[in-house]
Order: C-alpha cells, then sequence, then structure tokens
C-alpha cells in the first residue's frame, strides 16, 4: 500500500517533468524560428535543404509505418495486444521526436547563418538550442510515452518493453537509412565535385551539394537522436523490468526518478551555454563542457535527495555516480584519440609524409588502440555496480547505465548541433556572406566536429550498458536458471554472435558504395548535360540528387535492417533460448569493440586532415593533405555510418529477445 | 592392465611413425641440398640471404633462450619441475623444427630457380620438396617430443601441457618477431625503391631487398611453422587432457593414434605433387589439392581401422571427419575471398575506378564479409562434435581439432614452399636468368600467394578451436564447476578479452610501422651516400639492412609478446579463474573473428593488385593500380603480421591459463 503510494507518486513526478519539458520545448521553438532567417539567397538554400529532408523522412516514415504495423500484427497475434500498443506508441514517439529535431535543425541552420553574421555568440546560442531541442524531446517523449503505459498497464513493465522495440525498430531504419545517405551524397559529392570538377566543398555549383546538407541533419540529427532516444528507453526498460523484485519493488521506480531528475538537471545546464566574442576553440569546449559538469553535479544532488526520500539503499546512489563517471569517462579518452590537439591524430597525420597507406594503416591502429580505455571503464563500472548491488547486482548494471544517460537532455543537445552549424557554414558559402561569418560558422563546426565523436563513444557506452540489461532482463525472462559458458550452444552462439557485427558492418559499407556510386553517376551527368552549371549560369538539379539518395538509402537499409531482426528470432526458435543468450552477449562485446574502433579511427582521420588544413605539413592542397583526404574518405562511413550502426544492432537484437522471450524454449533443432 | 597394453602400443605406434618421418625428413634434406645450386651470382645472393636468415634466427634465438631459461624457473619454482622440462622440450623441439625449415627454404630458393631453368615440373618439385621438409618436421618434431614426454611421465597429461607452452612461446615471437620483419622490410624495401627510386621489386640496386627476401622466410617459413606447431601440439594436449576421463582412458591415446595416421597419409600425399611443363595456374592448384584431398581420404581410412582396433566409438570416428571437412571448407571460402578469379576480388580492383580510398573500403568490407562462412563452419563442428560426442562432447570438440590439423604434414608443406618460390623469382631477377625462368618462377610463386591464404584461413581456424579444446580443458583443471554467463566477473572479462586482440593488433601494426621508417631511413641514407648503386658500379650494404630489420623486429615483439603471456596471469591472479575463463573465451571469440577478416582483407588487396598486374583496368602503372598497390600495402601488416599474430594470442593465453589453472583461485581483488 506504502508502495502503491510512492509509485504513484513517482511516476506522477516523472510524468510531470516530462511535461515540463515539453514546455520548454515549445518556448525553445518559438523562440528559434523567431529568430532573424537571413537574405533571400539564404532562405531559397534553406528551402532546398528543408524540402529534401521533408522528402527523405517522408518516405523514410511511410517505409516505416508499413513495418510498424506488420510487426505489431506480429506482436498482437503471437503476443499480446498490450505489447503492440506499446510497440507502435515507441514507434510514433521515437519518430516524432526524430522528426521534429529535423524539422528545427533545417531552420536552424540558416538562422545560425544570419546569427553568426552578428557575433560568435549569437551563433553558438542558436545552434545549440536547436540541438537542445532535439536533446529535449528525445528526453520528454520518451518519458512521456513510457509514464503514461506506466499508468495505463498498471506497472506491469512486461507490456513496456513493446514500447523499447518500437524506438529500436525506428532508430536502426533512421540510423543505418540516415547513415547511408549522409554518408552517400558526402562521397558522392566530394569524388565528383572536388576531385573531378575541382570545386570547393559547399560550392552551389555542385549538384549534389543540397543533398550532402540534408544528409548531415538525416545521419547526425535525425539518426543520433533515435539511437539514444532508444538507448534512453531501454535503459529505463531494462532497469524496470530487472528492479521488479529490488527493494520490495521500489526498484522498479527508481529508474524512472533517476531519469526525471536527469532532466530537470539538463534543463537547468542548457542556461549555462553562451560564449564571449573571440573565444577560442578550448573556450567553446569548456563552455559545452562545463554545462555537462554542472548537469552531471546536479543529478547527483538530486539522486541523493530521491534515495533519501525513498529510503532505498545509498549503494543505488553509487551506482548511479558511477554511471555517470563511466559515461564522462568514455568521453574523455574519445576527445583524446580524435582530436588533433592529441598526440594520437597528430600521429596519423605525420604518417601521411610516407603516404595514404600508412596513414591508413595508422589509422586504424590508433582507432584498435582506442578499444583499451572505454572497454576497461565499461568493465569496471560492471564490476563496481555488480559489487554495489549485491543480490540485485544486474538491477545495479541497468541502474548504472540510467545513470550514464541521465544527462542526454544536454549531451545530446552539444552533438546535435553540430550538423546545425556545418550547414551554417556551408550556407554562409553558398550564399557568399563575409568572411568573417564563414570564420564564426567555421569555429562552430569545428566545435562540432569534436563534440561528434564525443558524442559517438558516449553513445556506444550506453549502447553497451543498455543492451547488456536488456540481455539480463531478457534471460530472467526466458527463465533461464543458469548460462553455462560450456553448454552445448553457447559457444556457437558467441561465435556467431561476435561475426554479426562484422556482417552488419560490411552490408551498411558495401551499400554506402553502391549509393554513392549512383550519386557519382548522376553530378557526371549533370555536369556533362546542363550546359552552364559550371559558369553559374543554370543552377544544377538538387532534387534529383536529393532523390536518388534518398531512394538509395532507403532500399539499401532492408538487408542489414531486416538481418537484425530475423537472426535473433532464427536462432531463438531454432536453437533455442540459452543459445540465443550465448549470440547476444557475442554480439554485443563484438560490437562494442569493433563500433569504437570505427567511431575512432573516422574521427581521428577526419581531424587528422582538418589538422593539415590547419597548415601544418604543407597545409591544404600539399601531397599529405591529398594523403589525409584518403583517409577520411575510407573512415567516412566508418565513423558515420557503421560504426553508429552496430549500437543500434546490439540494442535491438537484445530487444528484439526479451520481447519474445517467453516463445524460445528448448529450440526446434533440439539436438542435445 | 588391457589398456596399459593398448596404451603402451599406441604411443609406441605413435612414436615410431615420428621416426619413420624423420627418416623421410634425412632423405629429402638430402636430395634437395643435393640439387644443383645454379651458377655463381645465383650462389652469391643465396649466400647472402643465408646469411641473413641465419643472422636473424640466431638473434631472436639468443633472446628466446634467456625467456625460456627465466620462465623455466618460474614454472620450476611455482608448480613443478616435470613441467618446466617439457616446457624446454617444447621450446627447443618447435625452434628445432623452425630452424630446419628456414636452414632449407633458403638453400632450396636458388636450387629452385635453378631447377626452374630447365622445366616448371622440376622448378614444383624442388619448391615443394623443401616445403615438404617444414611440414614434415613440425609434425614430426611434436610427435616425437610428445610421445618421448608420455613414456618418460607414464601418460601425465599435465606434465604434457608444459611443451604446448613451449611450443605457444617459440611460436609467439617467432610469429610476431618474423611477421614485423618480413614486413618492415616488404615495406621499407617499396616505399623507397619502388615510389622514391622508381626502380622495379626484386632489383639488386635496392640495399633494403636482401631483407625483404630474408622476411619471406622469416615471415611465412618459421613464423608459420611455429604458429601451426603450437596449433598441432595444443590440440593433441587438450584432446588427450580432457580424453583422460573418456572411454575408460581409451580417450587419451586417440588424438595420438589420429595425429600418427594423418603423418603416414601426408607422407603419401607428398608424392602426388608432380606438375606436366605448361601447366596453368588452375592445373598447379590442382595438383596441390589433388594431393591433399588424397591425404585426408586416408587420414579417414585408417582412423576406421583405428577406431576398429581399438574399439571406441564410430562417433569418434564422425568427429575426425567433421574436423577435416570443417579445415577444408574453411581453406573452400577463404580461396574463395582472397582469389582474383572469384568476385570478391574483382570487385575490389573495380573500386580503384574511383580511388584508392573506395578501393580501402571495399576491401575491409570483403574481409569482414568473409568472416561469415569460418565462423559458420567452426560453429556448426563444435556442435556437431559436441552432439557427436554425448557425455563427452568436449572431449570430441578438441579431437575435431585434432582431425582438422592431422593432415598438417602436407598442408604446412603447400603453404611453406610459397617463400621459396617467391625467392626463387627474386634471384632469377637479380641474376639476369632468361625471362622463361622468371616465367615459371612467377607462375610457383602466384600459385604460393593462393596456397599461402588458404593456409591462412586454416591457421585461424585450427588455432581457434585448439583454443576452445585449451580454455576447456583450463575450466576443467581449474576446477570450476559452472561458467554462469551472468556470474560477477564473466562480462568484465569476455569485455576485456574481446579487446585484447585489438589493442595485439593495433601494437603489432604500429611496430610494423615503426621498423620500416627505420628501414626506409637507411635505404635513403644509402642512396645518398653510397655513389654509384644507380648506376650498378657500387654494391649497396644489403648486411646493414638486414641488422636494421633483425634489431627493431626483436625489439618492437617484446611488448606485445610480454602482453599476451602476462595479461592472462594478471587477470587470473587479480579476478581469479572465473573473470580468466571469461577473458579467454572474449579473446578467442573476437580474435578469430579479427583474424580472419585481417587475412582475408590482406589477402583480397593483394591478389586485386596482382589482378590489374594481369593487364585489366589499364594493367601495371596505370591510376587503378596505384590504388590497388595503397591497398596492398594497407593489407601488408594486416594478413602478414597482425592478422596471424592473433592465432597464437589466443591459444598462449589459453596454454598459459591451463599451465597455472591450479593457482588462481578466487583472485586477490575477491570482492563477490
Amino acid at each position: 500500500m506504502v508502495i502503491d503510494m510512492i509509485e504513484t507518486a513517482a511516476i506522477g513526478f516523472a510524468l510531470a517533468v516530462a511535461v515540463l519539458a515539453l514546455i520548454y520545448l515549445v518556448v525553445q521553438i518559438g523562440r528559434v524560428l523567431g529568430m532573424d532567417n537571413g537574405n533571400q539567397t539564404m532562405q531559397e538554400i534553406a528551402a532546398a535543404i528543408q524540402e529534401g529532408a521533408a522528402a527523405f523522412l517522408n518516405r523514410e516514415y511511410t517505409f516505416l509505418a508499413g513495418f510498424v504495423v506488420v510487426v505489431a500484427i506480429i506482436i498482437a497475434v503471437f503476443l499480446e495486444w498490450q505489447i503492440a500498443f506499446s510497440f507502435i506508441l515507441g514507434a510514433i514517439a521515437s519518430g516524432a521526436a526524430g522528426y521534429l529535431g529535423m524539422f528545427i535543425a533545417v531552420r536552424a541552420n540558416v538562422r545560425t547563418a544570419a546569427a553568426a553574421s552578428k557575433s560568435l555568440d549569437d551563433g553558438l546560442r542558436v545552434a545549440f538550442n536547436s540541438g537542445s531541442i532535439m536533446g529535449m524531446a528525445v528526453v520528454s517523449f520518451s518519458l512521456l510515452g513510457m509514464t503514461i503505459l506506466y499508468f495505463l498497464f498498471d506497472g506491469d513493465i512486461r507490456y513496456i518493453t513493446g514500447f523499447g522495440f518500437g524506438a529500436s525498430s525506428i532508430a536502426l531504419f533512421a540510423r543505418v537509412g540516415g547513415g547511408i545517405y549522409t554518408k552517400a551524397a558526402d562521397v558522392g559529392a566530394d569524388l565528383v565535385g572536388k576531385v573531378e570538377q575541382g570545386i570547393p566543398e559547399d560550392d552551389p555549383r555542385n549538384p549534389a551539394v543540397i543533398a550532402d546538407n540534408v544528409g548531415d541533419n538525416v545521419g547526425d540529427v535525425a539518426g543520433m537522436g533515435a539511437d539514444l532516444f532508444e538507448s534512453y528507453s531501454g535503459s529505463i526498460i531494462a532497469a524496470a523490468t530487472l528492479g521488479a523484485v529490488v527493494a520490495d519493488g521500489v526498484g522498479i521506480i527508481l529508474p524512472f526518478l533517476v531519469a526525471a531528475v536527469g532532466v530537470i538537471a539538463a534543463l537547468i545546464g542548457t542556461f549555462l551555454v553562451r560564449a564571449d566574442e573571440g573565444a577560442s576553440q578550448e573556450d567553446l569546449l569548456g563552455v559545452l563542457r562545463r554545462s555537462i559538469y554542472a548537469a552531471s553535479a546536479l543529478v547527483l544532488v538530486f539522486t541523493a535527495a530521491v534515495v533519501a526520500i525513498i529510503g532505498v539503499g545509498w549503494n543505488f546512489f553509487a551506482v548511479v555516480l558511477v554511471g555517470l563517471v563511466a559515461g564522462n569517462g568514455i568521453g574523455w579518452f574519445t576527445e583524446y584519440f580524435t582530436s588533433y590537439t592529441e598526440k594520437p591524430t597528430q600521429g596519423i597525420a605525420q604518417k601521411a609524409e610516407t603516404g595514404s597507406a600508412t596513414l591508413i594503416i595508422e589509422g586504424l591502429a590508433v582507432g584498435m588502440h582506442s578499444t583499451l580505455p572505454p572497454v576497461l571503464i565499461v568493465a569496471v563500472a560492471i564490476m563496481l555496480a555488480l559489487w554495489l548491488g549485491g543480490d540485485n547486482g544486474l538491477f545495479a548494471v541497468a541502474l548504472a547505465g540510467v545513470g550514464m544517460l541521465s544527462t542526454l537532455g544536454i549531451t545530446l543537445a552539444t552533438d546535435a548541433y553540430g550538423p546545425v552549424a556545418d550547414n551554417a557554414g556551408g550556407i554562409a558559402e553558398m550564399s557568399d556572406l563575409p568572411d568573417e561569418v564563414r570564420d564564426r560558422t567555421d569555429a562552430l563546426d569545428s566545435l562540432g566536429n569534436t563534440t561528434a565523436a564525443t558524442g559517438k563513444g558516449f553513445a556506444i557506452g550506453s549502447a553497451v550498458l543498455t543492451a547488456l540489461a536488456l540481455m539480463a532482463a531478457y534471460v530472467q525472462a526466458a527463465n533461464i536458471d543458469t548460462l553455462d559458458l560450456l553448454g552445448a550452444t553457447m559457444i556457437p552462439g558467441l561465435l556467431v554472435g561476435a561475426m554479426l557485427p562484422y556482417l552488419f558492418a560490411a552490408l551498411t559499407m558495401t551499400a554506402v558504395g553502391k549509393a554513392a556510386y549512383e550519386i557519382v553517376l548522376e553530378v557526371r551527368r549533370q555536369f556533362a548535360e546542363i550546359p552552364g552549371i559550371m559558369e553559374r549560369t543554370t543552377k544544377p538539379d538538387y532534387k534529383t540528387c536529393v532523390a536518388i539518395s534518398t531512394q538509395s538509402a532507403l532500399r539499401e537499409m532492408i538487408v542489414p535492417g531486416a538481418l537484425a531482426v530475423v537472426v535473433p528470432l532464427f536462432i531463438g526458435f531454432l536453437l533455442g533460448a540459452q543459445a540465443l543468450a550465448g549470440m547476444l552477449l557475442g554480439a554485443i562485446v563484438s560490437g562494442f569493440v569493433l563500433a569504437v574502433m570505427m567511431a575512432n579511427s573516422g574521427g581521428a582521420w577526419d581531424n587528422a586532415k582538418k589538422w593539415i588544413e590547419t597548415g601544418v605539413m604543407g597545409g591544404k592542397g600539399s601531397d599529405a593533405h591529398k594523403a589525409a583526404v584518403v583517409g577520411d574518405t575510407v573512415g567516412d562511413p566508418f565513423k558515420d555510418t557503421s560504426g553508429p550502426a552496430l549500437n543500434i544492432l546490439i540494442k535491438l537484437m537484445s530487444i528484439v529477445s526479451l520481447v519474445f522471450a517467453s516463445e524460445f524454449g528448448a529450440g526446434l533443432l533440439n539436438m542435445f
């Protein structure tokens, strides 16, 4: 009875916080849209990007709507209608957050360019505010959806897992499709524009330039947002599932409370972001870092209050602390390995002296090397959580994941602002704004590159904790007593699981290649067949490039996407629940390391090129720069397509398994 | 009592077979050394290679002797003197096999060149015979050492594990040091010779040309031989350890018997290798394949006889069959993914049209994709072995590994012959032999490239089965009852384990870069300071390049080498036996996939370049060829250093754990 009161109050509090965040959203949207949106040219370019983004999302969501309906029917028939309902709600909530984030991002870009005409701080504020809309949309929609379901289904978490599955499905296609789109457009535009025609980046004569700008948003706003929406929802669901038996049922509400106080902390943190004119890269990074650290500190204070009020053990406070420290630690090391102010990336650039081959070898070596710190951090965090959790060890691991993600409202903001600044630079370039404006947007863009790399490290780390927690929840739900490593199907399961991330990465990399090739052909065709493009007398046909990127990205995402849904079901039904647990674990550990390597190699190559562009080793146009461009191109699908898609793979396979946990049993091929 | 008689007879039979193989060795050595060793120039070049190879091995073995003595003392003090004795014998046996193989290889190269002056068949026979000396030395020395220890220690397999550890230690340094040497010399020679000075490969004016030729032998003869010596010994030890309780003790002798009949089958197979003049690449490959398939068939016939005579279940015959089929299956798929007559490699080459970046992306994608078949094959083989083995499932897995390696005497021969043919081509080039001779050695060399790729796939597959069997033996020896996947230290162990192959690969790739850079500086110095090299009036100073390669390879192998020995001990003593089991399993599954990817990407890039060199896409010197050279250079440390070194990493860590299994307990940091 007392628990019931606490439960109602706690979930009600979380719901109220979600509503509060919604109010922030409405206010912030009004502010951003109310900003000056530049001159005629700027508005035209922005309109083309908006149109392209809308075209992509509309087609993607049309496809997804079909997918969601089919899967919902399957769930309703084979499992329960409540899960199907949650599934649909999760898909809608994730989709809505992505749509809103994109909607704002493609409108904030031109406003950032206009604001940067006034001052660096104005530019930063517009870009960051639009990023915070994405961040807050993700956490508030997620929390809102799950708390409503909680009340609706009287706290039965099993039904709410459907919400996570729905969010995962959207995330899969948003990340994979978006990742293919963004790199296909980028590579395609570069290969013909820069290499063959010798025109600079973001040149309006390039027919693929709008597709490239759309791609930045599709990948890093909608894709990243959906990825973290999934992690955020999944970590809460996993912790609540495992928490049902913890501390007389208080365990089930603790994740919601930690998430809720995190939203408040993030809200406060967003108000700390402002920059002085002439601020250096270091200063700007300091500004963002300070706001994230402040939010982290606030989460701890609030969590302490929560622990005191609801009267659970202080060990759970320590667990949240472990999660927060781990998340920030991973971010710090990611930055170390990928920032060009540090040795690893400079070392890659220096290898350009002996050509692109040695630069690529060094980049791969740095990426591989960079897996050490995040793996150790996650391993130690898990051990600490298990130790602190005592009998509730697995719940503690899941709660650490919630802690890591609690400040997502602001960490995602620092990330989602990147493409806005990138686009703002493109618009400034295309509409011939003064050089000082471009310098300011470049400063913002360069900052965005660093935060994007950090954000990727954070996304991977949280994906691993979430996936592990979901797997633990799956094991519980499937009634598996012990998972004997030397059991009959466990090692085969682990082997197959460890291979899946490689297969998934191979498929997505090949997909980028195919899609980029179609863009290359179209751009070449336009240069050949439309007279006057190079002389600026005729505008190229941007729309066809956008349409081709959209079509090919959606087509190419289907096979890897289906793989992620079908393989766990296939293994589970054929070889049984034990084999599936092995496969999940193999995929999680192997996918973690591969994802970190791909993201960091890619980020480091990108910044090695940027470092050379600052003038070292001969600067732009030198042989060293050419070698670095090759590295950057190899890194593009690494860091923006395949690497991030692995986060989704491991989480989605885990949640599919959790949703269908009760159905697998010993498997059809029950040899043992 | 009856068992004792059977036991003595069986081990005695294995010993007799080992002696028979020794006799074959002596005869074959006499035949190869008795061949015509060419004209004065050829002999001089060969002498330089022989001298360089001897210099490397002498320095390496001096270092290793110190290492072996120190470790032997540690083992004697902390464990038992018998294990230390076996350890030393294992190290000596592996070292002796490697030394003999190298000794012959660097003498057979010039004789192959001389024989190729007569006919293709003569050349093939000399090269293949020298390869078969390496193959037979490995299996006979291993079998001889272990059977002698068996009689000495009255069948106590625990003592004989030391033999495997000794072999592993040699393998580690031979593979890692050899891998660094061969690629540092190769890359260093190419970067200055081909790229800066514009002289062809194998040009005697290149100061690093002898070091490059020495490197081929150091890496692919001594390194590969030590690798497979370890797999061969390890698989027998693991199976015998697990077999002690199988079929009233007959399980312990079955692996020795399967290995012994395999030696006989391989011996017969070697007599089937001969080629007609004008034989195509396909024909030559057919010749080698036919002899391997014949040996495999013979192993099955002989194993059937063994099973009938000693009266164990026919299910064990089926297990050996599974192992053989799996090994050949992995070889087949490796060839498919890396041969330029097939789609994947041609697809990589075609990407050269849009530059080196797209070619590299495609190569990585093909390498990742190629992990699917071997993983599925091994997973299915393990499940079949577990199913066939019933209560003795893990023994059956180990026995499948013995079956896979039973024909090693001949499979290794087809592999070790590669560098001989490669060197023969170099000698033909440097001593201006007629073009038809070079054409013949090129045909042999090209064949060697294919067999080398197949051999690498086979080496990895067998390493995985061996490592898994050793890990299972470790779990038994450490008295671990169940390995609960969700236990406190298991997931952290798996995570750290999965990361280790990446760290190891990163360290070895960086090592190649550093060592190659030292060669580059020396070669540049010689071209600058020694007048008349380019005009062929002065000979370059080959010896200094050999000395630098030797020094840097030995220096760079120490850190990754120590890592492989120290990390399992550290984890075992700190976190306990359970965590170590998790770590081993994580390393095995992750290392398997990464090793396959690296080996196959590297092999495919190499052959993509070779395909372009046959004249497609503009042929040699075209832009496509230049792009393919970049891919090939990236692939060099992949396929010849880091990828193969991962085999050793997973086996060595497993056997270190097995040897120290009784000492770990719950770990010092016993938090749980």
